[in-house]
């Protein structure tokens, strides 16, 4: 029998996903679970993409473009002009989802051995996807106490090495919820210039900015046309996830050109999704405006649920659907699973992501959860009464049985 | 400016689509182009899979399982049932294309700097995703004189050094449409055991074999069952290249656990693309025999028709939708590019795909192209008659131009 690669030992598996077998299982056996693990919101998806798929006109589901569906990629000029992102037909191509962006964006940039640095937390599959690329990723850690805020430069400064190539952020960020200030990212902007750095940024969330706080692309730094790789979904925007659309953007030609070479090796993007995207771009700003309405008393609701409860801290996010949770817990995998497997609050629990997975450093975020808001705030309030009741008897506690030791003397 | 990577650089572009430019240029001035360089059929999609879609029940596209849709890889096992493979749900996931599974199958399996056997010539992605991967690709030359049949194992042998970890075929063949015979993949099977390599299977074309000739999977050679790792696709089987809807199958469950982990990094395949090809498992049986007689009547037709050129030689293959023809040309590069930019029969021209691009070996295939015989015959004879001028014409031409001065005398 033949071995399988170091790279498939080495692969990390999912944080968000590698607790499904468990929640497979409570489901078959009857409970009801609350997902918070995952951003899959339950938004619905603008009616114009439904409708798109729905009178799909062709008797033959044909390949598009490597590149993608060349009206859809026009329209979606359109679309970026809006955010003040000029972008000409040969500064994009469309993806298999953010992912696929995010893969051959790295595939065309770093050699294997490279290195990479990204403040953590950060969104856990660019460690998969490092793996994949044989690059090394060097972690700057950013805290929960100042919410997660670009940690400083210096700390930058101290890992860079001759190796290092890239700086990848996720703006807003998942998982912290946390939207770079114009100052940070021109703190950055100096700092990829110095270096001659490779600036991936991944905006999948720009339409997710809250308490009229400015977005701030990296499209929009002065000079940095050749560095910046940004990195796009419609999955969160348009709550299509499934639709697994995405887009590879950036001004240097070779990137392209790259990116092109890689995209023809797997022929074409999903063309159901090409056309619910396409359709997508007419989405009416109506839409918008509520999703974001509803978003706001969503993390407001589990902010401030989140802080009332005996030993959690939560900081208050400023965009995306994600925030991060201090408990008073031993280990947030340990902790995550037995919701799934010994706990059960009236047949209901709830599912969240150990924030572990979302650090590089081994040991960081032990006692931390990402939680998406990505449920209605009844189903919200339900999943927070799980929670509170799940911390009080769960065996791995650690601040609040003192608590109520000392209560009970 | 930072510097793209080795493998950017060293990626091949597409074969079949970097003529694609030459061509959108030709149709804006308002050439007709008959696309036989791309294995795009213009068969129907089974009416089921368009009604599936059509009456997506959901408001929200949401993210699948990462393996895939539940029912849908269950529905799956009969399917494969139906062709005597017998699978488990943990035997297989679902992928976005055939592409994907050669890309996580690799990964999977190979390090970087591993080799794999490949008979040549092959389909010519695999060059992409061993770039992606790392490895290298050994070919070993099949012969048109042969019809491609499977090179003599000594010549396998003869390339094996300790780090070959792996073969490749691809049964019924892309490019050749040759149908490996039980004998060859016995004889594939010993070899396989002698060096404990990695049996690495592309059938994404079973539903098309011809001349009542048996379709053997690697899935049924015996005590192969740690080394086999079988890719598929629905693209082809029901004309659903758009669809983006594949399947790694294996029964090592190394293979399958690193498979998951690979998947779970891009999260998901394509939701309406595996609703579609759920409901297209209950395809009748009709669809198929109409649609493999179509094929035989346009392989006869164009074999004949390639045959009688004066230069020209096609064997007949007896699967999949392509053949390879040697035409009396210098170079199929430029003779494809030139068919795209100088070459008009009243307005019409071919696309054809060069077959280097299918060969590994420097200079194999020069003389060769692969047509992909998936237009109605109508189009088909067009299509031949502009080839057959255009050969006449092609300043390129080596044979004939000699035998036109012989003539003259």
């Amino acid at each position: 029998m033949p071995n399988i690669s170091t790279k498939a030992t080495q692969m990390p598996p999912s944080p968000i996903r590698k607790l499904v077998p468990y929640a497979e299982k409570a489901k078959k056996a009857g409970m009801k679970i609350y997902h918070l693990n995952i951003g899959q919101p339950d938004i619905e998806s603008p009616q114009v993409m439904l409708d798109a798929v729905k009178n799909f006109p062709l008797r033959v589901i044909e390949y598009s473009h490597s590149a993608g569906i060349e009206s859809y990629r026009k329209k979606l000029l359109t679309y970026y002009k809006k955010y003040n992102i000029n972008l000409e037909m040969g500064d994009l191509i469309i993806t298999t989802g953010g992912s696929e962006a995010i893969l051959i964006g790295v595939m065309s940039c770093l050699n294997p051995g490279d290195e990479i640095i990204i403040p953590e937390p950060f969104y856990a599959n660019y460690n998969g996807f490092s793996t994949y690329a044989g690059i090394k990723v060097l972690p700057v850690p950013s805290s929960i106490e100042s919410g997660f805020a670009l940690p400083p430069i210096e700390e930058f400064e101290k890992v860079i090495t001759p190796k290092t190539k890239a700086i990848m952020v996720c703006n807003p960020s998942n998982p912290t919820g946390h939207l770079y200030t114009r100052e940070e990212l021109e703190a950055l902007r100096t700092l990829v210039l110095k270096h001659d750095l490779w600036l991936f940024s991944d905006e999948v969330y720009r339409e997710f900015c809250y308490d009229d706080k400015e977005y701030v692309s990296v499209m929009h730094l002065e000079g940095l046309d050749q560095n910046v790789v940004l990195l796009d979904s419609i999955s969160k925007r348009y709550s299509a996830c499934g639709a697994r659309i995405g887009a590879l953007i950036s001004k240097n030609k070779e990137v392209m050109a790259s990116a092109l070479k890689f995209a023809q090796a797997r022929l074409s993007p999903p063309t159901f999704g090409q056309v619910a995207a396409e359709a997508a771009i007419d989405t009416p700003n109506e839409y918008f405006d509520e999703v974001k309405k509803e978003y706001v008393a969503r993390r407001d609701f589990i902010v401030e649920a989140l802080n009332k409860m005996d030993g959690v801290f939560c900081p208050k996010p400023s965009g995306a659907f994600y925030c991060i949770a201090r408990l008073p817990i031993d280990n947030a995998d340990t902790f995550c699973q037995w919701l799934l497997e010994s706990y059960s609050h009236s047949g209901e629990t709830v599912m969240l992501a150990p924030a572990t997975g979302f650090y590089s450093t081994p040991g960081a975020g032990i006692n931390e959860v990402r939680i998406a808001y990505v449920l209605k705030i009844d189903d919200l309030r339900k999943a927070m009464v799980c929670l509170d009741e799940a911390l009080k008897i769960y065996p791995g506690r650690t601040e609040t049985i003192v608590h109520e030791m000392d209560m009970a003397k």
